[in-house]
């Protein structure tokens, strides 16, 4: 029997940037697009990474043929560690830079024994299951990326990852747009498309307009130049590093992942320095001023990243000087704007001159503006198609934008995360949903940290919690000790004294007010329930806050 | 004596955006321009409001001759309320609507029979002690704008207020080119100016091309239009209502500062709008889903807004509906991205079209840009210059801006709150440094949270807190009950119950390993540290995560 229909399960990146992951499934065949992660909001309290739910898969272990990753960046393969041991272990495949990322990543948590890594190159194939995985080459501001088609039984799925055309890329490998009119002839059933910049009019820019204003920085440097970027952007580094060529400055690396991803791009060829370029950031002050430039991660204000503690003045080596320039070499990601603010005002502060996105043309995106979008699906020409990697609203934008290229509605599907979508030769509909969502890493913990946690400590966070403290006679139900008051988060203690003195003597007043056989329940909770809703409104009515409540009640 | 000296005091504005307030002193009298209010940041755990620390002023109420308002926006004016009283309630001047806009607010605080509310007009004069005040116009994203001169008799003092320039604003009133030529020519000695805008190039466009995009809107509308933007924005308001009129729409207002601020700005005259065109939100169900305009609160998410109620589904009259337009007229302060992007998703989740500012030409900032700041620097031509109204980075770039145009480097000052900038006849300088900074209003509190309480806070929402109680016997410091370990935010108490029992048996092995002496100190402080340092070291290895623990000892 012929299995007629492909299923579509978005477990991650739809409705929200970050944590890319699709589940693609074809009769008793399983093939994961990306296990990406995503970093928390400001709603998620505490919470250190946010990785998808994979609930879903838990009984389809033994069907997963294999993980396919379009390319290094976090929001593509950081939740592969947190990840694939829930999955037991399915192989993986990524082209080679993309390998060495993953290889760093898998390392610190010591499973790199564990998995089988597959290098592939853009226009190999791999046999999976029934379907046949190829690899075709995109432009991203990372290299080495690629999207992907699955050639299935009943027709070809394509899925862009994150892409644009760039027609003088800095690794001088454009998008195989060749390769891509070819699918797009031989047909395209689905195609999924990269959605995050379909706001944005017009063409991104090539990598290679930055070198202009790198030249212009660079010209006119009086001092060191320290430049921010993206750790896994390694052709911004190399661009970086061409320009020091010329202008006859050694480099060197700041912040950890930086240096590891240097260090493992020069190993793979990725990244080009002539010997003696490359020094170590302890022997920067051998050198003139004018002969430095530092590379560093903390382009997105990151506490502990190297720019962050350079603008704190807590950095161990590195301290701003008169005459140092500052680059940072990114857009902040959306809610990193406060802190990316907060250290170019430091550096300013400190007498750097500060180049930035905004000011300066120091940055370009590594997403498809809507010409870009457009010519992909003019390549391929899709049946049918799916907006991925985007808000809501980008997907819409993104579906309309197809309506607008002659794909009737009817073949547009905007889906969410946990959707189940089937596509048969003639037609693509959204037939269940399933449980998806966001599991949150908290220290060591995956996924203990839930919703109750959560509103917890936002309620923590807002007004600080009050505890109320008795001791009760078991016999009689009289209090022994206490009620002893202690906040923290709500007022200044010791300048709320009185506050305080007369909450305790509110308590006391309920306690007395409440008939013997209440106050002596076994589990005291409906003490427990006197003393939150008197404090509740006493406090409230006193201060307009209304912190955590919470009484304990010791029995001797 | 004649007096050769005027001191600046900048106590809000300077090196943040928000909470403008800038204190001028020659002699014995002080002049105060603008009490603005800023909006808590994400590190402001619970804070309702930021004003500025006007202790500065403590000794020297007797000496304010008045506080002058430049325009409506909470940034200049939403202090007034908590800051007045604390100086004694000197007199006010403002322009027609902005006195409108500071009415509603003292209303609101009961504070409006203390407060002594001066009219003034562009070009009238006040005297104030030894100095005269005038007025001139200028534009910016509410009407009735001014900037503000200060007659000293060693010079004038300009403080721009916030403004651009706008040929052909909404109200038809454009900036005063030919007042600030005049002043410009009779010799300025200082100029404060608005710095907000400066990275950008080229001109903020005028009010006038937002016209064309709701008329593009308004014309292919199928159903209702909501339109959100700031309450004070009163001009923006009456272009809605222009357009409304052209294409047969009667107009709603939703959320109470919008009601409030347009029954204000009718019975002022400053927004115009035929009779019977203005229909309650209650009624809009009685007219066709294309005669309706409902104009709401809203435009930065803010959580309790009328529009931020609709995306949620949970406002009182209005639900989305298939065929609804939502402009968003306005764009996100810094810090409110997340939120403003939340709304829109919700509201293409439901179905309504929704025009923005970055795929839409739907709003103008009202701040001067790179071309604007030069040209009022150029209209003034002061001996010696100071940024105002904006962040470290901003103060700078302006700096650098008016050095270009030819002030030179040692006649311009970047200062921050809490400088003091003497200013003489042919010098300037910065001489002192005073307390300032922020002062936190949270419920009916001001100035009781302070970094204590906003640290326990921030670790509160971090990783929750562990209480640790016990009841100790006062004479033998044997424990009679507990440890019982009550624990919020830090992991899903259900799920955790051997965790907590292995730590309260933690707790109890670091009690038996004390000496008796150590136990029973009188107030336990070596058994609460003896707790804390056992729990912190436990919990850390097992969760890597760092509660807030809170040891409470009861003696019996």
């Amino acid at each position: 029997m012929t299995i007629d229909k492909i299923k579509l399960v978005p477990l991650g990146g739809l409705g929200e940037i970050g944590k890319n992951m699709m589940v693609v499934e074809y009769g008793n065949d399983i093939i994961i697009v990306d296990v990406g992660v995503m970093f928390p909001d400001e709603e998620m309290y505490g919470v250190d990474l946010v990785i998808p739910d994979v609930s879903y898969l838990a009984d389809k272990k033994h069907r997963i043929r294999g993980v396919l990753i379009t390319h290094g960046h976090e929001d593509h393969v950081g939740s592969l560690p947190y990840i694939l041991p829930l999955l037991d272990f399915p192989p993986v495949y990524s082209t080679r830079l993309t390998q060495g990322l993953i290889n760093i990543k898998l390392k610190e948590h010591r499973l790199i024994d564990k998995v089988e890594l597959n290098v592939i190159a853009p226009g190999d194939e791999v046999k999976l299951g029934a379907c046949t995985a190829g690899f075709f080459r995109v432009n991203h501001s990372i290299p080495d990326a690629v999207g992907i088609m699955l050639n299935t039984p009943i027709g070809t799925v394509v899925h862009t990852g994150d892409y644009k055309f760039d027609y003088t890329p800095v690794d001088g490998k454009p998008a195989d747009i060749g390769l891509l009119g070819k699918i797009g002839n031989d047909g395209v059933l689905i195609m999924m498309g990269d959605s995050t910049r379909v706001e944005t009019p017009g063409y991104t820019p090539s990598e290679r307009v930055i070198n202009d204003s790198f030249d212009k920085i660079f010209a006119n440097a009086p001092g060191r130049i320290l430049l921010a970027t993206f750790a896994s952007l390694i052709s911004r580094v190399q661009q970086v590093v061409d320009t020091a060529l010329r202008y006859d400055r050694v480099v060197a690396f700041a912040g950890r992942s930086m240096q590891n991803n240097v260090q493992m791009a020069i190993e793979l060829g990725y990244l080009n320095m002539p010997k003696g370029m490359l020094v170590r950031v302890e022997d920067i002050n051998k050198f003139r001023p004018e002969q430095v430039v530092i590379v560093c991660t903390g382009s997105q204000g990151e506490p502990t990243s190297a720019l962050t503690r350079i603008a704190n003045q807590d950095h161990r080596q590195i301290r701003i000087q008169p005459g140092d320039s500052v680059i940072l070499s990114a857009t902040p990601v959306p809610g990193n704007e406060k802190s990316v603010s907060r250290t170019i005002n430091s550096l300013f502060r400190q007498g750097a001159e500060v180049y930035y996105q905004g000011i300066s043309n120091v940055h370009v995106s590594g997403h498809a503006a809507q010409e870009e979008l457009k010519l992909m699906l003019s390549l391929l020409r899709p049946r049918f198609f799916m907006p991925v990697h985007g808000e809501y609203r980008h997907l819409v934008l993104h579906a309309k934008l197809a309506y607008s290229l002659g794909i009737p509605e009817e073949n547009i599907v905007v889906a969410e995360n946990g959707d189940i979508i089937e596509v048969t030769e003639d037609s693509i509909k959204l037939t269940d949903h399933v449980a998806s969502g966001n599991v949150f890493v908290d220290g060591l913990s995956v996924g203990d940290v839930g919703q109750i946690v959560l509103r917890d400590r936002k309620v923590l966070s807002q007004d600080g919690i009050l505890m109320v403290v008795l001791t009760m006679d078991r016999e009689t139900g009289e209090p022994l000790a206490g009620p002893d008051i202690v906040s923290r988060g709500f007022v200044y203690m010791r300048d709320a004294e009185e506050l305080l003195e007369s909450a305790r003597l509110r308590v006391l007043e309920a306690l007395r007010g409440m008939g013997h056989n209440a106050r002596s329940g076994s589990d005291w909770s409906f003490v427990k329930d006197k003393i939150k809703q008197t404090l509740g409104e006493y406090l409230y009515e006193q201060t307009h806050r209304r912190p955590m409540i919470l009484p304990v009640v010791m029995e001797v």
